[in-house]
């Protein structure tokens, strides 16, 4: 994953737009200094090639103990920075607070990997493209570790039709003659459609459409439509979305579908490190 | 509150690196269309700067119906926009996804205003700097609209003393002095050290200081602190941080303190804004 | 497509860091006027949008006359701008400049497109991410007014194995195993493989991979190897790429493939349009 | 030449947004690499500082073989890389296709400065500012490679007086007094009037003006009109345009120009750069 | 002080957007060289990070020889740096025009303080946000270099209330009732009124504002109203500013005002710093 | 002259990173208003255009009553804008700051060009690139509006020898050689030499050398030097830099030489722009 200057600076101008008021004030800036990052809890890691980043941006010594993706105990040691109390200041919190947001991600992520993957081996969980705004590499960077998958990277290189696009045409013959075209005029792409209902998704699945994303259908109905689906459209993908969570994640895993579509990684807590600094 | 043209297409450039292969591939990006935003549960509105300026540097025609702070009912409309399903489309997904954050940060804010101010009529919520990297702007707006405060900007114009610093002091007396030598030199900014103990608090306030941040001290121990200084120091303000959330808001409001630092604001699902997107 | 203000800035000050020398110098900056943008030669037209947002960011009132993908005839009218002289001269080469590389892209386009499909109706033009490096996006909206595809945009959207990658399995098993299992881990994008023998093609299909894009195969042997593939796995889309141009386009549309992959595009002269400047 | 890490990063952007999915969804990412560039073709060399500044700035240890401006034989070898397979794939296209457009450039302006100078040993190639847009520092770089000189970095720097100019005088006394002004005005830069004919070409060099560039004028009017500029304004420095290429150049040098002045050598074909990454 | 990438490429582009035109003309960019850069008057040194991160991004291998804040005889070495003749042209004139200009700064800082602490050891000399638009990371660097406090760093982070405030309230009632309402709306900040007479500073005290600052108020009358202020508000910070500088310092730091505030640090001539360049 | 969003911005976010704080908290953000600023001093306008751009950027409705380069008397108001209090407020010191830096800058360059050509009317005033660091822009159009001339832009696209290269050169013969080859290679623009004797000046001016800049050299001495040189090389174009201030101007206007290079016209006091705001 690239990381670049520009991005690494935008978080560190964020909480530092010029000097740290109080290690100046205080006048121990210049002391060398030893900090540890630690997991505070149980968790799947993240973020270390970002906060690895920052901290020798503004240079510390940077040496990392843990990897991406490790499942770890509480308390384990992750990370350890050198050098002068000045730069291990100016990115405690930054780098901090970008490991904690990543780590509630991977760890939430992966949570539903295990969950989901204990019913069938082969499920997918897809994470929308719904992040926190402006956190978007970060966030990437955490469902991979986390053993998720990108949904879509954005609107640029994935097609999927939801009801705002249907609404533009008169009648659904129209639509569908022209969904047979999309399929044609794409080759290289996958194109999902967005159902809430069997009937339609048969429709559009014979049109050629790879993947048909239901969205708010109960596991109850959608184990029926999958069933039937996959009968018919032996190619034909299946996603689920809406509702998608670590109590729902096993129900609808059970239904057949082979892509859990979520959001739901994004929210919830943050994951605590511990951060200690201190004199060398 | 600035939002400047690089925010805005940083946030428009994460979902719309190009084109809109969906919309363009359905040929429909040419169809005059309207776009309505509302309110899918009662909140309190925020993101609505943000929202507007997205769509208007697409280019549409944008008509905000409400204004950040207000707490709204269900289904309440809050804004319409009008342009070609092109333009419509291609800022849906950023300002939806945007809005929805803003609004959980904004009404989470407003609940613990209101239930702190029901004790403390003066009670100030300041929010702490660990919002998701990338999200400030969008966050301190969101603050602002459920009347919170922001605890710190960052590290260049607040004076803030943890641990991590005192660790660089040999001696008590040696950290004291430079505490009232740090008094003088920043007259024209409140000094605040965090505290876990009231002795400490107790020196830390004789140099000084302006502000003592507690840090996870439950409640029953902090109203007697609270008491014992303000008795000794009239002019003191105290703010209590660590653990501070919607459940225990009302009991440190009790405590008699200024402040209730939280990060818990940033923390819990995005609240959703349905949003339709029609022919016109 | 997203045409960001940093784009439209960058490319302006590539050739007005400060101010015009000339037209300053000769004191006529001030003066009302109108420019005028015509083809000299007959072409598909393209970069009316950078050229209109260009000349308006500068100041200028544009009024644009004809539309991106329209086939012109030598001499047409295809924009129109007026403002002070000083406005004008700013924008006047950075936006011819700009429209002529677009037009020979989109020309050229244009042409293949024409020629490949008189021999097969839903033949696809994909042009290669081989683009002029810092041209991205003026490329992409070219090729769209061409009538052509874009194959990848980039390392993070698409799955494109090379021999570059395949160097690194120590035996073929290894590999189309590998294979196999990226299949299940990427469920909605289209997995791509690079081949040059009818062989590898046979097994790498047989792993489930969407697309087998068939480098520098003469059309001779790829028609054969085409009808085989195919009549095998009827879902396999095929692809040619290597020494596709407007010569051999044709050649290449009989052999029955689904996608001609090209740089061809991006090569050759800028169309000449021609710019008036006078006074009002 | 200054590459700075904003250049940089917009060219590895262009291609990499976020990680790289075929390299990292086989698994290979990881392992221990090397990476070989070198010329299919003869010829000039360019790019090796872009290149080189890409690879490094993605991780990898470059050791450059070769010079910018050497002239090369098929298959020389130019570049080695080594680093994991992940930053040696993430760094490959944008490097490669940087360089190929590089050395297509530099080998136009070096074949066009030998067939020049074998006529006039002293005749200046110079580039115009006609470069793909988004391409400029990398295009002034490979003109350097190649012998060739810049014409105008842009419009603040230098002054060259269009018909596009001339148009808002009414009269040729008004526009020869304004010019005169402006060699005083501007006495620290060489001032260039385009000419197509030698009555207003004799007129303006008696204004003071530095350098009459004639436009489209064909060698055989040329050969004379420079005889009796230099024979009058002995200090005069006389270019031509437009319609200098590989073909004409030789005609043109023996007319007596000082200055070709050529868009020739941003067109036609990248030079291919062969690329292999193998494991270590 | 962060230094961004950013903001060192900036400083660099404004002198070096591409090549060095004399240094490779001339053909020495190869050539093994030594710069350094010496005071030629006796200063307060300042810039000196600046200096050498512009000079390590181009290449060079620095040596910083003093360090900001140290008063310098003339004639001191400061830095040498080594590289190639091309690296230390291409950033000689950035690094020496902006350590001129930040010594200057630091400079005339370190006089006011002097010169003001003589009388008052704990007057504080805070620098106005007036400095030149565009070098504000480098004034603020300048200014703690020299021993000055920042002011403000904008209007985000600090209240100051001015009279282009006030015109908005009807009554100084309403005026004063709602400053009261700010000082319990911001308990983590220290907030400002300009005054210029006592009785609309004691009003204002009385508010529980925190500082006074009193707007071009002749010393003779500033030492009466501080004494009455002090008197009757113990706690309150009293700043002066407008016409401090470095002839009327002492007569300020004699009313008793524990700040004064100025711009006049910013004008005046930058401070020589003698560079010279020699091949190795 | 081309402003840049980029530009503004960054002036803008210096001030107003976030929000204003004092205008928020005193609950006047909403309030129409109008804010006008005047010159309290005579002076040379200059910063319209980007005073304009910053207030109409934040959204107020701007008229400019005065033009760039207009000769005001005191108390002249230049400019009036429209808008809420928020808008105004958190435009207000932003421009203000910048067009009292310009004004003074552009007021010392007319007084420096007036006091020359009362003695030369074809004097230059050229003003050197030791601008403030981050200025530039502001800078060239501030002299602009004064009427004096840019010396060099940069490095990139002008020629001037210094000590510091001819250090690299072993022999006088061998310098001399080399500018004689860069005559020849640099036919479209004039280069510089600097010198501080007759001696070397003729030597280098019978290279073919268009620019003799004489360094620190007395006006006595200059005037015969200028006449020697002149007699010798009628096309030679001499300048002189180095002390050249308000004072000096006339002294060496007297000398002959044809362009006075100055950083003076950097140094000094903003020039005061008097700035109120009122409610509507």
């Amino acid at each position: 994953m690239f990381l670049s200057t520009t991005l690494i600076e935008n978080l560190i101008r964020e909480d530092l737009p010029y000097s740290d008021l109080t290690t100046e004030t205080m006048g121990i800036s210049e002391h060398p200094a030893v900090m540890e990052f630690s997991a505070r809890y149980a968790c799947t890691l993240a973020g270390m090639d970002e906060a690895s980043t920052i901290l020798r941006h503004l240079g510390a010594n940077v040496e990392p103990l843990e990897k991406n993706g490790t499942t770890l105990a509480a308390g384990t040691l992750v990370l350890r920075a050198k050098g002068s109390a000045g730069v291990l200041h100016a990115g405690w919190k930054v780098a901090q607070n970008m490991m904690e947001h990543a780590v509630g991600i991977a760890t939430r992520t992966h949570e539903m990997v295990i969950k989901g993957r204990s019913i069938n081996p082969d499920l997918i969980i897809a994470c929308t493209r719904k992040c926190v705004p402006g956190a978007k590499t970060i966030s990437l960077n955490a469902i991979q570790a986390g053993g998720g998958t990108v949904h879509r990277l954005g609107l640029s290189e994935s097609f999927l039709l939801f009801d705002n696009h249907t609404a533009f045409f008169n009648s659904e013959d129209h639509l569908l003659a022209t969904l047979k075209k999309a399929v044609i005029a794409q080759p290289e792409r996958k194109l999902v459609v967005e159902c809430d209902d069997l009937d339609y998704a048969m429709k559009v699945a014979a049109c050629g459409i790879d993947v048909i994303q239901f969205d708010k259908v109960p596991p109850s109905s959608l184990q029926n439509w999958v069933m039937q689906l996959k009968k018919r459209f032996a190619h034909l993908t299946i996603a689920a979305a809406g509702g998608i969570n670590i109590e729902s994640i096993q129900a609808y895993a059970k239904t057949g579908i082979d892509i859990a579509v979520t959001s739901f990684i994004y929210t919830g807590k943050p994951l605590d490190i511990a951060v200690t600094i201190k004199p060398l």
